[in-house]
């Protein structure tokens, strides 16, 4: 059952990746769920709001507004979180992140279990591919060092 | 001379602080300058926009917009910044951040340093007597607890 809810809920960050792709965007995208029900969906909104903390992550957190605790929740990603996200997700006090892949970037994994958190890693085909479809435009590829920011 | 560039920004973040309070939010505020200028500031909007991610320090980056790098820039935030904000300095790659206190919330100092930002503790009086008095009301202690994910 669980298996199942991860499967729908991390092709719903993939549906919202591949709309980010769609605008011109980073096709990172993320759900954040509770109980086996949506809470919110989101995608990174670098380019489309010019906004640096707009990480798929925290697009979707933004959605989905104040909440009382996210002890019951669990955030999906389509690409393992980086550093920011990482600390979100420990600051917050979210239990577990299912990861759709860690190929493209590696992210913060261990610090992420060193802090508690649950993390499963799908090394899900679809997530990989929306990523090189994305990074197979040089331009592409600046933006996407800048999202990490990297130089 | 950087010192007095501390103080004057530090005062800016303040100010942010002071904006925030006045309009029935967290009154932590925060401003990022590059080579002595500023470029922008911000301040806690959880209850204002309704945004858990936006911290003062999030909000101030958020303003500044997309940047090609943070290494030649300084944060300052007039409260010890949490694991989001400080997971984000770590990934933008800020490499020093001034605070104003760390005595309301101790925040993650030893990360920051871990992960080689310079840090610099104001304990700067001004910035604890804004945090108290917003917390002299039982309801805004709800909402500061809220802010920080405890529970």
């Amino acid at each position: 059952m669980t298996q199942n809810l991860d499967h729908k809920f991390l092709g719903i960050a993939l549906a919202e990746a591949e709309m980010g792709l769609a605008d011109g965007g980073l096709p990172i995208g993320s759900v954040l769920a509770r109980n086996g029900e949506l809470v919110a969906s989101g995608h990174n909104q670098r380019v489309q709001q010019g906004d640096p903390i707009a990480h798929g992550e925290m697009d979707c957190l933004r959605k989905a507004g104040r909440q009382r605790s996210y002890r019951d929740t669990v955030l999906y990603t389509t690409l393992s979180p980086c550093m920011m996200c990482s600390g979100t997700i420990v600051q917050f006090g979210i239990p577990r992140v299912v990861i759709g892949e860690a190929e493209t970037f590696a992210g913060n994994i261990d610090f992420l279990r060193q802090n508690g958190v649950e993390v499963l890693l799908m090394d899900d085909e679809g997530c990989k591919d929306v990523m090189r479809r994305f990074l197979s435009s040089p331009e592409n590829r600046q933006i996407w060092l800048e999202d990490i920011a990297e130089d």
